[in-house]
């Protein structure tokens, strides 16, 4: 393309303050360097963890910053080394990586790369230590190495999922992030057998992703747990059977759910954050085979106590990050997965 | 044999006060009634677990009472509706059962059976709630299901294992208890990969069984974790290729093993019952991939506590009991594993 090699100059909005508005701007773009690709953003959604790091409260502030991490586009220009990704290739930006040949990346289980592993602390790309955007010369700071708030961004290689360019970027840009969690942590990690009974906690973006995997699993009974009744009625059309409003009870949930399933549920997955929520996620699974999946990003000083013995009966605790997909080997996949109509990403 | 459907006279270690020396005595023995077996005791061990409910310390006390669950031993004489056991047959008593009918059962997941699961506070039979032992017309209450230290004891069916008849009763008896438990631990629920690196919490009977199973499935680094020093040599000969004790160290244990092993142990297994070092062996295992399991059991006031983000990182914990080993199912087989060499019980 022309402009490859060349500083593009494009609109962003930029984070200039902590909980400031966001600002358009014209931002320059610099090339891409050694494993960096350039990519012309198409769509582009809001997840609350954009949020979180633009109110800055409790992380050390960085800015001026270019937020954004959903997002759906198609490749400007490579850099030097690229061979997996050409310009014009229809991509997702992924807020983590997959560098392929770190020990995580090597394993069959983790997803979490050594290299490109999260960092919201980072704002610079790892290449060099330096920003690829500026205005008037100023560096401003990338997010998770995406900073999809901007028609062009630079990400490193590792960053980015090269997906089947009939995929409509538009829906399938919110597969990035949330989605895929919800979706991967029960395909993935609680994996629900055929006829099971799962429970879902928190029935936001990534907890109906998650009562979607489960119905997918083939699971039978999907409860979905959650404090506010008028998300119910949506949560049916991505498989949940039946509802537990904690505020109904007075028991505790792990006793409603335990006296609903004849003794706890199969598997259940906790999608809120909340730590109370993982705890009755946890004890709530049926002892001999339970599984609990935590999904949810708690709160720093947060801490999870139960007692051991819910443990030695035989119930298993397990987290995810991503639902336990390898960003750029599994979530071409799960594009085609929606493409076929399995996943309902409406 | 002469004896079936009479009472036998023969002599038990009777406990008749908590705390207080057991003392043999005449004791009659029923005959079993349906679903019930009475077996001839050749070999009992003495458990720790024993010990406890002698203390009775915390516990409702139930005496007088025949304690004694790890034996072997030949049946007698078989009640009514007992198909698979017949006189002569090899046998151990296991303190917990398979009826082979509850969703325990037919899970291949569990093991704790909803009849026959281990009740330490019942001290009668479960078919008609009486005890089958007494002294001058005067019951005298079970443990277990088992209470071994008897000549003669009356089980249930579902808590009795038929074992290969040349297995020596002598050696083999403690495989009821806590050698399975170890071993089971290791094989059918921490599973580690072949070459991979397992910590072992506590190197008493169980921690030494939990690190030959390790051995057996693979595992190529075990660590053996103790505050006792003395233990480490007799470990080598189960397997244990390293040690850490903690009283060597200023730094948290868990520390101590990530820098030994590069970011943490692929699976831990914790057989102390002691709770912080429950919590040492879930943070020891590595980001990504690893599994905890904990096997030890804790005192009934414990508390298991941790940041979240420490399974959210993709580790696992899990708990065991009776090493996941189906009773009636599955000890034939250990029995076997040991005939041919693959487990050392000295």
């Amino acid at each position: 393309m022309a402009t490859a090699g060349k500083v593009i100059k494009c609109k962003a909005a930029v984070a200039w303050e902590a909980g400031k508005p966001l600002s358009m701007e014209e931002v320059e773009v610099a090339p891409p360097q050694a494993m960096e690709v350039r990519v012309k953003i198409l769509f582009t959604s809001l997840c609350h963890t954009d949020v979180y790091f633009w109110e800055a409260k409790g992380q050390t502030p960085m800015f001026p910053r270019i937020f954004g991490h959903e997002a759906g586009g198609i490749v400007e220009s490579v850099g030097e080394g690229v061979t997996e990704l050409a310009p014009g290739d229809h991509v997702l930006p992924v807020f983590t990586g997959e560098c392929k040949e770190c020990p995580h990346c090597k394993s069959a289980e983790s997803n979490m790369c050594d290299l490109l592993r999260i960092n919201t602390d980072r704002g610079v790309m790892i290449g060099d230590g330096k920003s690829r955007f500026s205005i008037d010369g100023k560096p401003i700071y990338h997010f998770v190495g995406t900073s999809t708030f901007s028609e062009y961004t630079v990400m490193h290689v590792g960053c980015v999922a090269k997906i089947n360019p009939e995929a409509p970027l538009d829906k399938v840009c919110v597969l990035s992030c949330g989605i895929s969690t919800g979706l991967g942590a029960s395909i993935n990690v609680a994996k629900p057998p055929k006829g099971s009974t799962v429970a879902i906690f928190g029935l936001g973006a990534v907890g109906l992703a998650a009562a979607e995997g489960a119905r997918i699993a083939g699971a039978s009974r999907i409860i979905g747990v959650d404090l506010n009744a008028s998300r119910f009625e949506e949560a049916r059309k991505f498989g949940c059977t039946e509802f537990v409003n904690p505020k109904d009870h007075t028991k505790p949930v792990q006793q409603v759910l335990a006296e609903m399933t004849n003794g706890g549920v199969d598997r259940s997955v906790e999608c809120t954050g909340n730590v109370n929520a993982m705890i009755q996620a946890f004890e709530c699974v049926h002892d001999g085979w339970g599984v609990a999946v935590l999904v949810g990003v708690p709160h720093k000083d947060a801490e999870f106590k139960t007692h051991p013995m819910n443990f030695l009966n035989e119930r298993t605790l397990k987290g995810t990050f991503f639902g336990n997909f390898k960003p750029r080997t599994d979530l071409p996949n799960v594009v085609e997965m929606y493409m076929r109509k399995y996943a309902n990403l409406n």
